[in-house]
């Protein structure tokens, strides 16, 4: 692409090795981004750099968060003895958007997929195990209804069985094979009100 | 969104800035952010301010590139008395990929819109006039084929007739209504080919 400049080239580049950008979105991205004022593109580099920077994981929770605690973990109206077993930290925040879910979380960063090579060392499995030597009175298991997601709550299930602790999985009224990010409130609240015992 | 991060919220408020990125997409983009490695932040950082800050205006042709004079501009090889006119960079794009167009170029940065207030002096159409002073056989219109494309086809076609030199306008071979960068290259020289006096 030598009919563009090497910077604007580098640019589209750049924006193309990002998720869901093709090259014709990035190439759209990378002329925007030419015609935003000075401040702008400030405004957009700063966020980028430092919420790379800033942002880490809770250390009980292990969503990612600001500071050492994020805000639930650190909330007295939270129930700290029900946690709430989440992949990832958007399928976290879209439970939060329910408004209805008083517990707190664990977040595992991924799920068991043999497929990928990922196993239960490479999720955060041993730090929920470790929190649930703390007062806890049930675990409900919210990974996605894709295979990897039942995998890892069959898993977490038998670990956690023996212990007495009581583990449950949200209903499937989570569409199978969806993403749990993108369901609707309501559906995610019947999911959880029809939760089963496992 | 304070079950995010406020690094997060911000980042994903500074995605959904940019052209083409909903609210979903601006959340995948950010974690996607958090899950690079710091040299691939900086890479994408970079790019973004670099781009912005060496990118500037050809001295005679108006595309964007990185140097006083573009590429295309400063070649021997290239016919410097033909002139398509186009109205971004990227349509400038659109027919180098053809690899067949050897003349030189002049991008206008818009189109002449009643509609949006834009008029000819808010578009490089002075510039162009005066480039016309020097040695010139043809000047090949070729801004879209949409209402602003033509209107700024008409205008331009009326004030160079008077000087005498050549106009001509790319056939209608491009569909109408498209956006002239995404039309595939056989269309394009079907269009050049075709073109017709004005």
């Amino acid at each position: 692409m030598d009919y563009y400049s090497s910077h604007i080239s580098k640019l589209i580049e750049e924006f193309s090795k990002l998720p869901g950008i093709g090259a014709k979105s990035a190439g759209r991205l990378a002329f925007h981004i030419l015609s935003m004022s000075n401040e702008q593109v400030d405004a957009l580099t700063n966020a980028i750099s430092s919420a790379k920077k800033n942002v880490r994981y809770c250390k009980d929770c292990f969503t990612l968060t600001d500071e050492e605690y994020c805000p639930i973990c650190r909330s007295q109206k939270r129930d700290h003895k029900t946690i709430m077993v989440v992949e990832n930290t958007r399928d976290l925040a879209a439970y939060e958007k329910t408004g209805k879910y008083s517990g707190v979380y664990h977040v595992l960063h991924g799920a068991i997929s043999p497929m990928l090579g990922i196993g239960p060392n490479d999720i955060k499995l041993k730090e929920l195990m470790e929190r649930l030597r703390g007062d806890v009175d049930e675990v409900i298991i919210s990974t996605n209804s894709s295979l990897e997601g039942e995998t890892t709550a069959v898993y977490i299930s038998k670990l956690i069985k023996p212990t007495g602790i009581r583990v449950s999985r949200i209903a499937s009224g989570v569409p199978v094979g969806g993403d749990l990010e993108y369901v609707d409130s309501v559906t995610l609240l019947k999911a959880l009100e029809g939760r089963v015992e496992m």
